[in-house]
């Protein structure tokens, strides 16, 4: 049975634990113009790197296009991959994209994010997960804080602190549409949170999450440790985040909706486990346990072929 | 009886109608040096005015102090004046300030502003509201876009565009912590509002709001002419904006709490009449119907005086 660095959903108190990883564990030369020792450094202390206009507008109107067929095809709206809006009935989340996807597969391919991430964790990635945030304007709910590995860890039996979120902005990131807030360095703790998980609780948590938060106190730490910052840009830029570190969104009242597209790189030497404080697996396209090492590809010259081909 | 120039609260399709009184009503000579030309033509166009860092922070903690002694205060928390958050019981507002408060009544008297609210309302004006906002941290909830004006029309029987709100932060307004949105311009148009007022609606809407909202289609059209602008600044900072302005706020999810002292200001020529959407009137600390004009008064001598006093 593989050690609990990491407990969780505890009954009682909840404490503050120290990372026990590394948060980057490649080493040696690197690859990636990207990766400047400044950028090194900035993820290993902070837990992020923005990445503005990463992706050219040509990119992201392909993405945008991909994103409009996904909402509207009546096969994905029927489908699990599918999650809806508690009030609204609006699609707030697409699971798996890059299953009903060639864009977004290609897209979670792409040997520009792929030499980013390998370096990171250090050798072969493959996708955790992957989805598509559609936050809709006038009435986008918020996203509480959290940290993802803490679900990863307690729901899918994710080991150790060796993945990356990356979330590709489609449209642009305002100050004023609910963007995502990160607290810097907050990935070098780990909060622990109360409660046993209830069964099944991913269907739930995934319109509003209960279990699985930060106390307000360990909120308000890891802050007076920090500060709070809202990276935000237009659309094609990029936020890789460590997958430890703590992030939330507020509500969205304004009429701009606000997507993204995101993906979960793990290292191929850190795949599932039994989940360490649930009875259940979750299902397959929130937590992958088909493990395979992603491939690289020309992600822009494949794009262009298509766009060219199809003109 | 009085003629409705502002129908709302209608059966059926919703109109957007063009504002029939003037934005600023008083002429001549300005006895105010913040009202430059500029600056008045600045609201006259957009509708606001943005007075960063206007009271010093000594002022600001004379404030805050005074805000903490209310919240805490177990006759204002039991009393109709405070209204609480729907899931945490917290105070989010407290209605009636200057009638339980000296420090609040003495600013709601500050000759500097009196001075502005004078000259844009033309002439003598009194309280219609004041209350003191407390958006709480962690689980500060959203407020919806509205027209405040709509509001005191059809419910509290406001007949003309003649009042402005005025907002003192008593704590940094942060662009992550649900700061006051505004779309510059609204203020021209009146978005007419569908479905009946329900009887003693106040209620509820002070919770949250589901009548007397603009439509999707509405705001879409006013933010489409203009944009959405976040006033940010300071605890001390003042926004002052005329009654029809569309505004609204996100969630707060992070610590920082956000507090504002909220004073309306209505010209003595404006005074209520029998709702003109609605069956029975809001109760007098929602709206005032004893006009009584405010005379000038010195807020920082006296003040500075109270606190020379005290030490």
């Amino acid at each position: 049975m593989t050690e609990d660095k990491y407990p969780s959903r505890v009954d009682g108190a909840a404490a503050i634990l120290h990372r026990a990883d590394p948060v980057i564990h490649g080493g040696g030369p690197v690859a990636c113009e990207v990766l400047t020792p400044k950028a090194l450094q900035n993820y290993e202390q902070r837990g992020y790197l923005f990445l503005e206009s990463f992706y050219r507008s040509d990119e992201v109107e392909v993405m945008q296009e991909e994103l409009t067929r996904l909402r509207n095809a009546e096969s994905v709206r029927q489908s699990e991959l599918a999650v809806t809006e508690p009030a609204s009935g609006e699609v707030r989340s697409i699971f798996a994209t890059h299953t009903v996807s060639d864009v977004f597969a290609a897209l979670s391919r792409d040997e520009r994010l792929l030499g980013i991430v390998r370096h990171l964790l250090g050798g072969d990635v493959y996708l955790h997960q992957s989805r598509l945030n559609l936050k809709p304007g006038f009435r986008g709910k918020e996203f509480y804080w959290h940290s993802d590995f803490e679900t990863w860890h307690t729901e899918d039996g994710m080991p150790a602190m060796r993945a990356v979120s990356c979330s590709i902005a489609l449209k642009d990131n305002l100050e004023y549409n609910g963007p995502l807030m990160v607290i810097p360095g907050s990935h070098k703790y780990y909060c622990q949170c109360t409660g046993r998980t209830p069964e099944y609780h991913y269907q739930q948590s995934l319109k509003k999450q209960d279990f699985g938060v930060p106390s307000d106190e360990q909120l308000q730490w890891l802050v007076d440790q920090s500060e709070i910052v809202v990276p935000k840009g237009p659309a094609g830029s990029v936020l890789l985040f460590e997958c430890n570190l703590m992030h939330g969104s507020n509500s969205n009242i304004t009429p701009s909706a606000r997507s993204n597209a995101f993906f979960v790189f793990n290292s191929t030497e850190n795949t599932l486990r039994k989940p360490f404080a649930s009875e259940h697996e979750r299902p397959w396209y929130l937590a992958n346990r088909e493990p395979e090492p992603l491939a690289a590809m020309d992600f822009r010259g494949t794009m262009a072929a298509t766009v060219a081909q199809s003109a």
